[in-house]
């Protein structure tokens, strides 16, 4: 289980408010403001429709506390547990209004990034013995990137760059512009600070060896084959980290793992893992 | 083909920025920095690596405006359009740093529009023949819903209610806090304006009688077997707009539309539906 | 009175916010701060200067909140009581600095606010005995649609749409373009999905026989004298909700309802209904 | 005619675009995007349909610029004009979307700030031969108080503080809980800068002859009778500014100027003129 | 010691969480988030290493808040205290994740605004005996101008007009523009109402007079030699307040000051005082 | 000179927007309003007053571009550039209005981010014939940062990180809730990314063999004397980069460096140096 500590507040809130904003419309809650007297209060489970590894609930929990900030809420699987189909993985106690403005939103949080968790899960699993981590990519659903991220860890991978400006990755269209890899890393060293790593995008054996010889940090293999991967990940090994990418599926992962790079990348886990089911039972409305 | 006019930027041009802003973060891209010269111009064709129907295209092109106000952008094929692997779907002349920088962004959202587009349209295409139209659902990605109800007409669906304000939906928890369908509906007959559509969600046949006769304009059949939405659907023929919900899935869902139900609701197609394989191959880079 | 539960907050707070940072500026209250202790708390009322009907309270005692989170309100009259004169209307304690810097956003707010819902409460009161109803419309004052909407439904009026989205209003530019009323009817039921209505603008007895034909939910009737009125009233009754609107006064909503449309719309109600005159009464400042 | 430059944009471009936004909604003008091809252009005028001061077309007309930024403006009757009832006030050339989206977000702009330009010139009129000047006050709607201000200018009237910040008044409950007038007056010269100046409110000869003494820049005499107006007018004469305020209509004001009071201030002016109507004739829809 | 209250939030909270955000980026504190435990709670003291002035501790602290709304503040020294080195300025007690993740941006707050303050103390003390006082510019950092305003007050220096709106300057452009001084002036009280002040760039003592002929409040002599500056300050004595201002450092405040200008100005101030070190020491950490 | 691409606009817009509604308020510049015709244009140069360093052009006249799209602007002197006192670093063409309300934040958009690189340059000055290079911290202006570090950058520094996301810094706390820096250095490593480096500060020598011993890829020398810096440098040379840091200023910076260390930081470079003195003239008004 991921112990780290939930993600700081400031990190997701503006998240959650366009998310109950983009739900709420003009009106809000039409029905629920006909039918369910203003101060009606209720108690509610948020709990798995499957089985999967949680991931998100602080923020999505975070979308009671904003409709009604004397809600109560416990949580119950913190992110980075499995739960089993049925299982209960918060309490939730506050206005019936709150509850049932807040639901899709709340779900739709947990669902996807609970998806993305459990997607990353069982890439992990699939790799058990090797020392191969799961990495994931920029390819994330516009507006979460942070969160997506939060989600693979939870589902025990690792993270790549955040985003153009925290890592360098030279790429294909880099070395064309620059000349040469060797070139570009050179550009790249005298520009960025000590603090940022390097990392060259290598489709050849030879463009690997001029990586290597530029000094890069990490490099990542795209779309070699399993035989020219495992010869990559020889002559890096010591000299580079290597990182295999490209049409990487859980069908797969297993073999180009085997390579023995120290890396896979999956863009699937963001872009293309479903939604973990999970659902809110209010349990108590009288 | 969808031949409704793009959506209005207005729509849409702060979750390009924000997506942009989240890739770029505080130093920009620094990798394209140090490596273009700065005002190197280049050429680049959006294509598509597998076969599906697009949408988004418009927001995703309109990162490279946010980048490079002065850049050509043509579409080449519309929100709507079937595309084979390999299509062309735009062609962009900009900056080469707004290429590169805004390259991750419009995939993204042009990746997972299209996915959900193409998600849409292959349910669709599993209903020929029947009358039953595909609809979508609140169960969408936080920041995106407008977005994703977009794909989902671009690839032959109809639209749910966008929110929770738009329309009104009676639910389970509705109706035990109103003590009742019929009252339910008598209290938001007399809140809601002239029109606002009253959708009532039913799991048995009586409580279908009940809507019914409380006079909803639709009721949502949730979780039927198809015996029972057979008969559900027979009963509302004529009286209220017929939609099955609940665990409907390319795999099951014609059979769920040969029970004759107006309209099938999948929460699939925006929250599960994985994302189209895109790309941008920069062609004059001199 | 309207019994429904208040807005949400989510729904008002940044309107508030604004209009106490216009107030604010950027050096705050000069005069205050010159003048008044901090720490320093005052008790005040909220209280009528006229007779009319609340609306708007809860968001008008939130720039206190805003101001002073500790702070103390008390509602008296909720959103669509009728106060005499004099009437005290809310109870606040907070710090002095809090109240009068929030004096002049509280009031503006639930002076405008409650104008309308006096207003449209005097409307409503001509029609008594009828069973017209009296509906806004989206002459609204930029960024207060949702209030002046709501301030309606406390003066015991009802909602027209919210905005161009959630529902169709075919008006003659529209017939026009898409060639005839018919037509235009057809290609809005071929793209909104099935929470929708469809309302169509018509200026005479031919327009609206045809929009009748083409099943629209409901028809407006521009403009029109007393007698096509009448007989519009007649020939539309059990196929769709009439709504008269264009130059509806107080002076003469009476006739027009008697008409025997089922909906009056009138513009005035929000674009030019006078403020109600509201003061707050500092009692304590010792 | 005001012949100062029309407000910077920057101004109010973020009260336009809330304002579109809100009529927008999430799905957009769906009656139009249902109708009207997206390539069609058309053209319109904004016109007037009864007769009025002409104020705030400028963001008006920004609306169609925010949706069509390659729409063509011409400007008719600018700021401060009178017109006509069936005056042509600007032309438009734009995108059928735009013009009939943008519609109603321009209409509502220009008409309520001509409704308060043509309120303020009525009262303006009023003191035709005295020398007394039309002040507006804080009492405005909340979000609009820059645009509200700049009609009145427009109108012939006269700006009195825009806020909190920019000037001191001191205020009934300021002396309470300062200790008096001269004491309140010598905190506020102790803080604020040289650039500030100090209005007090008195409500009594008493009261002025204490914020006379205090140095008061200007006095504002609170719902005094008219013989007390015209005495402190007198007493006040060439040692500071007079303000009248209090329950001052159109018909009253005369009388009230006629006392020799410097400024009449009126708040009716922002929160309670009507609007000006206004609409936008499609001139070309071919 | 300045006793004025304390700002409101509403005037900086967006100011520390942009501050915040802009440190934590997309991924929060790494380095905390893998090293301490999420429930560790710590107490520290924001100390001086260095002797100042303070100013800014309420926004500094209001970073800890918006990490942790349970955290414990304790001022010990409000704005506009002097401190040794060494002094404790206040006391928190947070989540370590808290302090540790706010304490860069309370510190540049508190450095950057008691940095201000310290220099305008050491200027104002430059000045003892005599009667000008201290006045700030708009050269100030871009996003911080009220606080640093509030900085300079509580240096004991005193404010200028804080921007363009809230007074008049007119400056050697506008003479130039308008055709010279006296038209300039007749312009510009034409135009603003009577709470604002109108002062008058001016370089020789034919300006002066110019200006003072006209009615100016304010006259601000810019960079004449100390001769000049008495013979200004000795005509303008008692007609209007008098501005030294243009290249003024504290070595040679005091000669311009004993001219008998009513004011010297400063950018100095605000673009180049040095800032004062301030420091976190957490003192619990078990 | 640095040939760097200048920032794109996305990363300083909304920063330079928020400076002009700061300086603007609600009612603009009322002077220029009040003396200007609306339609005049002007010339004016960018000039510097002093010698120094550019850094800041583009976000400085990105004022001009907001307030009239349609200005002309030519630079000069790119950012990295030096300038003489009187050097011409841009031209502008825009309408008078736009020149007169865009000069302040242009300005000091140019004077403070000039006064940086300015400072930074004098320091790299220093350090002739070494290798050690300067670098910046987070000690830099609320909201500022990514502009301040691009300042550094043009005067010839080099950026640490840019926040508590994108690198890895263990400071002493850290370390004492760890309980020690080898178990730091292991939990850091277990949770960041491959593309993440991690600095360890040490005060003592045994804290840099630990930190060597653990993996560190940089050591933060912390208030070391000299002599322990040479040799802290010396022990470190291979294994790690080594940063001195903590009270270094331009005058002691040559005998920092001269210890071999690879890096000097200074927080004095974004805190504490002063603006460089620019100016825009109007050339012409007529």
């Amino acid at each position: 289980m991921n112990d780290a500590p939930p993600l700081l507040p400031l990190l997701y809130d503006d998240v959650v408010r366009r998310a109950l904003v983009e739900d709420l419309g003009r009106a809000g809650d039409v029905t629920t403001d006909a039918v369910v007297p203003p101060d009606r209060t209720a108690r509610a489970l948020v709990v798995t429709r499957a089985a999967g590894r949680i991931a998100g609930l602080e923020p999505a929990l975070f979308a009671f506390r904003l409709l009604d900030p004397g809600c109560r809420l416990e949580v119950c699987l913190r992110d980075g547990s499995d739960a089993e189909a049925g299982a209960v993985v918060a309490r939730v106690e506050a206005t019936a209004r709150a509850l049932l403005a807040g639901e899709r939103t709340a779900l739709n949080l947990l669902g996807h990034l609970s998806g993305i968790a459990t997607a990353t899960r069982d890439v992990v699993a699939r790799l058990r013995g090797l020392e191969t981590h799961v990495v994931d990519t920029r390819k994330t659903t516009p507006g979460l990137r942070a969160l997506e991220k939060h989600a693979v860890r939870a589902g025990g991978g690792s993270s790549h760059r955040y985003g153009l400006d925290d890592a360098v990755l030279i790429k294909d269209n880099h070395v064309v512009l620059a000349g040469g890899i060797a070139e570009a890393v050179r550009r790249v060293r005298g520009r960025v600070g000590h603090m940022v790593k390097v990392e060259v995008e290598v489709e050849t054996l030879e463009q690997l060896d001029e990586a290597l010889g530029a000094g890069a940090d990490a490099v990542l293999l795209d779309n070699m084959d399993l035989p020219t991967l495992r010869e990559a990940a020889r002559r890096a090994r010591g000299r580079a980290v290597t990182e295999a990418s490209g049409g990487i599926r859980p069908e797969n992962v297993r073999g180009v793992a085997e390579t023995g790079v120290d890396l896979v990348s999956l863009g699937w886990l963001t872009h293309s893992a479903p939604a973990l089911d999970v659902a809110l039972d209010v349990t108590d409305r009288s």
